[in-house]
């Protein structure tokens, strides 16, 4: 089996915070440049609710994420694999990383029976039986044709004893080495190469692997210990921010990070509010998905740098105003408050695809404003400075 | 009173179809030209569902309809005045057609008092009770600030004895006298200029009457003859399309045409398929306006040439076509039919838009074709061969 040493990951770090351990990079691919920290959207059923790709390209968004499970149950990835691929598909030429499905598994599913083999697990559509190992999940990601492939996983509930969890963090170790061999059987020629400016030229699907261990900090320095010498070119932190605090996500967090080499992606799955992206920055996170900025602009919650707003309140009933004068997005640029107030009140589809630009766009937006951060060596001031003023009020 | 002949039209009828009662022709408003026949799509809460005005535009959309009743209750004619009118709230500077209130206040309201003064009803929203009159509608209108306003008319059931017809139709009369005159008080300057080149330079909103009558030839000749005396810009026909068979409907719209005069345009309210299009175009109908296209799509229908698609159909699953080759609107230059399947089933927003901008491309193609068969004078054959092609199998 190969090692960690024995691959090559297209990641580049371009800049560090001194004061903390925030750094900014850029993560090759096949379709393209990711500049890290990246915030992904979520195209949960191969589309990114209510938007399509020039929406997303106009916000510059360069890398979004699928989710197995839902494209392994619809359309299949059968029938993804005969159309093209995922790419193809929904028509978007810039990366996509795919989940490992063992999230949705464990949050959707109406089933969920861990064997040594892998997970059976009941659709949440027709609660027909389907079995995920290590195995076929990269096969499904071969045949959706996704950018960075992600290694089955074993999420457990939050709280879980020690004993649960250890028991997940076990299944997920021995899962995660089936299918790294298993993705190097697909993907046999490892043909990245470091050109002469520092870019990468990669031309194969990459691999990331997962960092269990629930709350437990010696559980996560067990997992990323165990992940770092694996051959994967990035890693995800899993099984966080599914209901644990604040300080005990803070401590998982770092706990994984500070035994994880420096030189590979560091991704947090399911993270999205502002405050979590800087905190995570700060720790050492280089990636980030959730399906928030989207979910919370369906029920008429819109961020700004003063704080969010519900657009449905009555006192937007007559505000000129867009949602932020500064903002620049399409939303911003066309639309009033009173408009988006109005739609969201009145149950119109715009309004969704509306309100979900100016939410991703925000968070794309927050990631350069933490990228100059870091770049300018000022993180700490820069985190407090947006902080400050986001929190400042309670929601408008 | 001023009578019809006291008023310019800004119409002007460009070609003449010699076998059938179909013309072509150009509408003239502050806001531009308007190609006739044409098809309205309809912004029924100041949003044609799902799609924005760069959507609508790249269709060649040249009028929409919003609804007075809708807009009146929410966000209010009064709130619509303060932020600079409806084609500033929406962002929509093409023209844009409102209609009475009397079809929704007949069809939605829970209750629907007809008085002399005007007609008590109750919103679908709250229960409120609301007064329209033929004179405060004229004044929504002018604060909705749209370009072509309609006369306030009475909705009869269908079916309807004589008598109620009578009787709706005695208010529906009496009440456009008033709502004339409302307007003319409103807008007292009659600057409409016919141009050396034929065009019309205008510079205020115009006025449709609406001419109702139920299926009763007696009773539309009745309404067409006063209609016709009335100083307004064009007419509507109103009550029709509303369970009544094919045949009633096109002897009622006949009746009613034949004493309507021809230099003015006529707008049949609420319809819009294809073959109701093409039958109504021949019968001399200028305007028509359907929610029809946009709630079909909505549904998962489409047309096309051959006749309608159910995108949700197994068969469509796998299907790399889009869903007309010749298309060329934006879902069939940039999606497959196997996609927009999958994103219908999987209940995405983003089907709502692609199918509607199918949908109303699809009409806006067909009204085209009508057009140029009237401009070629071969209406009847194009008119065959179209309704041969589009019926020839049932839905797919």
């Amino acid at each position: 089996m190969l090692k960690s040493e024995d691959i090559l990951s297209p990641f580049s770090i371009t800049a560090k915070s001194s004061e903390t351990k925030a750094r900014a990079g850029v993560l090759y691919t096949r379709r393209g440049a990711i500049h890290t920290p990246v915030f992904m959207p979520v195209a949960t059923q191969a589309s990114v609710k209510a938007l399509n790709d020039e929406d997303l390209k106009a916000m510059g968004v360069e890398c979004i994420l699928s989710n197995t499970y839902h494209l392994y149950l619809r359309p299949g990835t059968a029938t993804l694999k005969q159309l093209g691929g995922l790419h193809k598909f929904m028509k978007w030429d810039r990366s996509i990383l795919t989940d490992s499905g063992g999230f949705q598994v464990f949050s959707l599913s109406h089933l969920r029976k861990i064997t040594e083999e892998g997970v059976l697990f009941q659709s949440h559509h027709d609660g027909s039986k389907h079995l995920f190992t290590p195995e076929n999940v990269i096969r499904f990601q071969s045949e959706i044709d996704s950018d960075i492939w992600v290694c089955l996983d074993v999420c457990v509930r939050n709280p879980s004893d020690k004993k649960e969890a250890m028991g997940g963090l076990k299944s997920t170790k021995n899962w995660a080495e089936r299918a790294i061999a298993e993705y190097h059987r697909t993907v046999p020629a490892q043909d990245i190469a470091q050109n002469p400016d520092g870019t990468f030229t990669v031309k194969h699907p990459l691999q990331f692997g997962i960092v269990q261990g629930s709350v437990y900090p010696d559980l996560r320095q067990e997992a990323a210990m165990h992940m770092r010498e694996l051959p994967v070119h990035g890693y995800c932190i899993g099984g966080l921010s599914v209901g644990e605090g604040k300080e005990e996500m803070a401590t998982a967090l770092s706990a994984a990070v500070g035994f994880l080499p420096e030189n590979r992606p560091r991704y947090f799955m399911g993270l999205g509010s502002p405050e979590d992206l800087w905190e995570c920055v700060e720790r050492g996170v280089d990636m980030f998905d959730c399906v928030w900025p989207t979910r919370t602009a369906r029920n008429g919650r819109v961020m700004t740098a003063d704080g969010n707003i519900y657009i449905r309140k009555t006192e937007y009933r007559l505000d000129e105003r867009p949602i932020e004068e500064d903002c620049g997005c399409y939303a911003c640029r066309n639309y009033s408050r009173a408009y988006l107030s109005h739609l969201h009140r009145s149950g119109e589809f715009l309004s969704h695809r509306l309100l979900s630009i100016h939410n991703i766009n925000f968070l794309m937006r927050t990631m350069k404003i933490i990228r100059k951060a870091i770049e300018d060596d000022n993180f700490a001031e820069v985190k407090a400075q947006y902080l400050k003023r986001f929190n400042a009020s309670k929601e408008k």
